[in-house]
């Protein structure tokens, strides 16, 4: 019998005492070990749970247990959850956690005291809830480079995207009716506003290429100017838009990685991720393109990927799984302003066919899109692929001519 | 420094080489230990090759090397794999395979070796080539129990089925074009008829449920019958035909596992899978579905599974991968006839719309399906769900009554 504690009884944790409860036999037959709750840490009170008497709030009951092996960190946020990871693998303890800010923003160092310490320090449930996408891309795909990945990493603004897309409802109505659902907070900036992707495409950039990528260098934009109008324009351009983390590794050995919207076209695996389902589509130099899909958030979903790591712990406590990335530094992000991309603008200007004539002759040609409810003044357009400073610099040429430029998103080409 | 043998030097064969050479630095970074291959095993020369020196013709100069510590197989077939497998086990070395057909019909016996003898007997690349699959469902979905699997499992029909959908290519054509592109071999029977994609469900099947089960225990029809009109039928149905392997378990105990063309519904995420890729829908208790894409085969794709494995092996000689079924047994699959389906039927009779009349009677209620370029005498219905025994009854009271049936295709419900 292995003894573990769980740190956090919200919705993931419970998540975690009820897969460990209902799978208790299979469990145990592929980790060759029973695995028991000793400690259940939260500071609320639940009299009527049946695991009542395991409930502490006391984090020292847990860290000077001897008995327990094994620590699932299911708190969220970064205190005190990174201190208790780090008191729970200097005593010797293997952690586990879906925690992506903790994983985001302090992975290497975490990975460093699990080194130090012997014991294993797992995430696959912080990327991709139920999906298996970390232990993949570590070990499956570690004869190859990886050449790019891109992913939906966010199912809240997928559903709001879907919903846009497929019912032409307005953002404000899509969020509200995510809200309803229980897809979205009450405060909902995490997920609009591409913070919570940008966490997780750091942690698997990090993961790819054995370097940090702190969220803080990655340009993130989210999804709150995204319109009806835009979302036509993604149509008559055989696509649609969807909020995509990716980063490629460029020959330079620094990293363009990004977090915004983008016209997927409709060939790509990840134009038919739909609703709160996230994919990750990654480009392998001897794989070719391998697209992992499921859901990416949810009480059960996100259980089962950390038990799994529960599992994976028991079985590896004389040989320490190796998984590993390097502090990261300060400029191994390349500006996103030297990234080369094609752009749609959406515009408005008192002459259309004008301003059309004008963006062609700046840009060295565009491809005018077009949709059905137009305003005589409204007008769209794609760009040519070029570095996205010199975007921004012929913008605002176009812009001295008379043009409103309205909204501008990158085109994806994978 | 671990010295490998590769055993047969064909397209996977030297693709397992070329990424060895390729990402050597990388490889020994993640396995911990440069890995060297010391011997190559094929019958025919290859004097112009930089890998000379290492080639050998003998067998037992692999087998009885001790500094040879993982062989991989990459032969095909059983004769002589399975005999080579089982001595090097028997040695005490790890053996990593591609050879689906040996995992399908020998696996579990295999695995009783590599307990025994304390070795890793790993397979990743004997299904979806590049995909990761074999792992992530042994590990990732430990904390689960797999409801359903489903699958594009053989890219070869998988490219002559996108050919006759999105081009009305006959099957024919398609064939050949697919011969000629290197996708389809001389004699195609193998993929056609369903028996590549029968070995790999039945891989997966046995993975899942932890008990062999063996390819003739596995109702399997190809897609040779599937033409044009079959084509628009599905499409007028909301869909499209795919050769699916699928399995469940069911209450009593029992599995339901076939292989057969499909109609797959337009909102499935197989529905997207198209071309040589390969797609492999799990279906979860707590993860709900999680879907595997990438390409199925190919040199390289394959060969980057195998030295995935390979690597696993070199990080775990201290301790052994805990991969494992038992023996199958006789009565462990239910008779096909037994599993409940809708099916769609096409069949010809001189008075259509007396013998739709008559098939409502006798399924109690059918739907029809109509496409554009129907012959006067052709008509084409779906059933409601009922056992298939059943549905293969009411056809013969329908062809007592003058009804010739064409073709019967069951749909999918994934």
């Amino acid at each position: 019998m292995v003894e573990i504690a769980v740190m956090g009884h919200g919705v993931v944790g419970s998540g975690v005492v009820e897969v460990l409860t209902t799978h208790r036999e299979s469990i145990a037959r592929r980790a060759q070990e029973e695995i028991g709750i000793k400690y259940i840490l939260d500071l609320r009170d639940f009299p009527d749970s049946p695991y009542a008497d395991k409930f502490t709030k006391n984090f020292e009951d847990i860290v000077n247990d001897p008995e327990v092996r094994v620590v699932v960190e299911v708190m969220g946020g970064l205190r005190p959850a990174f201190e208790y990871v780090c008191r729970c693998m200097e005593a010797g303890k293997s952690v586990v956690t879906s925690n992506k800010e903790l994983v985001a923003t302090k992975g290497a160092e975490l990975l460093k005291i699990a080194r130090d310490h012997n014991v294993n320090f797992l995430f696959e449930a912080s990327v991709g809830g139920g999906i298996p996408i970390i232990r993949p891309l570590h070990q499956c795909l570690a004869a190859n480079d990886v050449i790019e990945i891109a992913g939906i990493l966010n199912g809240t603004t997928n559903f709001i995207l879907t919903k846009m897309i497929r019912e032409s409802m307005s953002f404000e109505d899509a969020l509200a009716l995510a809200q309803k659902l229980g897809y979205a907070e009450r405060n909902p900036a995490a997920d609009v506003e591409g913070h919570d992707a940008c966490r997780k495409i750091c942690i698997l950039a990090s993961l790819a290429y054995g370097k940090h990528v702190y969220p803080e260098q990655v340009h993130t934009e989210g999804i709150t100017d995204i319109t009806l109008a835009d979302v036509e324009y993604a149509e008559n351009w055989g696509g649609v838009i969807k909020l995509i983390g990716q980063v490629k590794k460029q020959t330079s050995g620094k990293l363009q990685i990004i977090v915004c919207p983008m016209f997927v076209p409709a060939e790509s695996q990840l134009s038919s991720v739909d609703d709160v389902f996230n994919g990750i589509l990654v480009r392998g130099d001897a794989t070719g393109d391998v697209v992992f899909y499921g859901k990416g958030a949810g009480k059960l979903p996100t259980a089962s990927a950390v038990v799994a790591d529960v599992i994976d712990c028991v079985k590896h406590f004389s040989s320490r799984k190796y998984l590993f990335w390097e502090d990261g530094s300060k400029d191994y992000v390349e500006d996103y302003m030297e990234d080369c991309v094609s752009m749609y603008v959406r515009a408005s200007a008192a002459d259309v066919n004008l301003s059309l004539l004008n963006a062609g002759t700046i840009f060295g040609g565009v491809t005018r899109l077009i949709r059905r409810d137009a305003t005589a003044d409204e007008f769209a357009f794609v760009t040519e692929k070029m570095p996205e400073k010199e975007i921004s610099q012929k913008l605002k040429e176009l812009t001295a001519l008379g043009v409103q430029v309205q909204n501008t998103i990158r085109l994806g080409d994978f």
